[in-house]
């Protein structure tokens, strides 16, 4: 299945997308596509989605996950990336945080902070987790997770690199965390390392990748987190990007206000961003 | 008011602290102590706390604050403290995430991982917000600080620094960030620069500090953070330890199942965990 929340930001309903590609509201069998309902699937079996009302229009579509307690992102995590950024492989996944205020709709504007002046793409799968996990082992994560999605890992570079330590405060900027168009569930996804990736700029390829060179692989970092803390239903995990990223030209290229991004996963849909200027 | 959350794990009740220091229910007043109690505090406007049912008896406490979203840290925010560790004071406030899902109750036991070697402690003054704050000046920045609270921000030093880049994964497992006994709100607090803080482990007295030395005052450090991000009501900000941390010691000094840790901060109250093995 292909669940889905739209409408206004702040109050997105549920819904889900039907074989024709049609929105259809999924209000009267879950609350919202959140912990709980991706926690116990068993609304979903049997469901007849084509009884389910239409939404009709254009709908806003909100962050595909609602009510995320986690927001984890893996570093360097292809190594074609980190040597386009100076960076070599870690022996280890690299983690950091996301503040899950960031989170917004795929489709959403993505502002450009003040005092940006590297404000960078970079298109990553989404984990979303659907079963609480702690020290699990790799062979088992996956059954860990509930679906798979797109997100933009958007990253100011200066405030991420050179304003003292740490990666976060270039990473959670309002905004910076397109997610979504849906959650496509585990069972629609044969293998999530052979999902090619792709992310423009003003119509421009930038990236061109495929999960296949992800150094460490969904199961591994599943597993890899659950050891340092509980995984719980909706946290999300983004797990690195390929090469193309604007800090990884010479010089670098970096968005401004007006540009449009574009990016999208194999099966998992695509997003379409403007940023803007924060006036 | 000591605002307080009383109760079994994950069935917390909201509670506040009479003059006689017992335990009375707000259960008919709030529905919790989060976000929405503490933005609008109307409810408290002449609320006559002797009037509310006593709780009886010792129930556990639970963290001081429900549904936090972001759980901020700034590190080496104590001159003396940077010093021990061999880091210099950086020329802004470093910041990392900690993970909400290691938020406890201020008595709870703190789980030391499975592999660690390397479990330490530090006290810090925690900063919860009350109203939403993005792009505020320091002159401003109090008014968006509901209260303060005693936090634990229980490290594994190893996890955090020869596990591959980036401190959350030292910082964030389960039990890690004891918060509470109270949210002690703002009016209470004549100046948070000028509040002294303890820790002591098996009895042994490991800091004795005073937030008169943190380096980024609350007001730097709300207004600062505020630059990147939106802060919403509920998030709470640790904002470093003084010296006296497990790793400042020669040789080290680490926590080990059984140990017992106690600390407290001037008129916020105090915290006691049982250190306990994942087994």
């Amino acid at each position: 299945m292909k669940l889905l929340r739209y409408g206004p930001l702040g109050s997105e309903k549920p819904g889900v997308l039907d074989k024709d590609g049609q929105i259809r509201d999924l209000s009267g069998v879950i609350a919202d596509v959140g912990g709980d309902a991706i926690s116990d699937m068993a609304w979903a079996k049997g469901l007849d989605i084509d009884s389910l009302p239409i939404v009709g229009g254009s709908p806003r579509l909100g962050a595909c996950v609602a009510g995320t307690g986690k927001f984890i992102c893996i570093g360097l995590n292809y190594a074609d990336h980190a040597a386009e950024t100076g960076a070599t492989v870690p022996p280890e996944p690299v983690i950091f945080m996301k503040a899950t205020s960031a989170i917004v709709g795929p489709n959403d504007d993505v502002i450009i902070p003040r005092g940006s002046e590297a404000t960078d793409w970079e298109v990553e799968l989404g984990v979303v987790i659907g079963k609480k996990a702690k020290y699990v082992s790799e062979a088992d994560a996956l059954e860990h997770v509930a679906g798979y999605c797109v997100i933009n890992d958007v990253s100011e570079r200066d405030f991420q690199t050179k304003r003292s330590g740490q990666w976060t405060k270039g990473k959670s900027c309002d905004t910076f965390g397109p997610t979504g168009p849906w959650l496509v569930t585990r069972d629609e996804v044969a293998d999530p390392q052979k999902l090619k990736m792709w992310l423009t700029v003003n119509g421009v390829t930038k990236q061109d990748g495929s999960t296949k060179t992800m150094v460490y692989g969904v199961a591994n970092v599943v597993s890899y987190l659950s050891q340092f803390m509980t995984l719980h239903p909706g946290d999300i995990i983004s797990t690195g990007t390929p090469p193309g990223v604007g800090m990884g030209f010479k010089p670098p290229q970096y968005l401004k206000a007006g540009d449009v991004v574009e990016l999208g996963i194999e099966g998992l849909g695509t997003q379409k961003q403007t940023f803007i200027a924060d006036v």
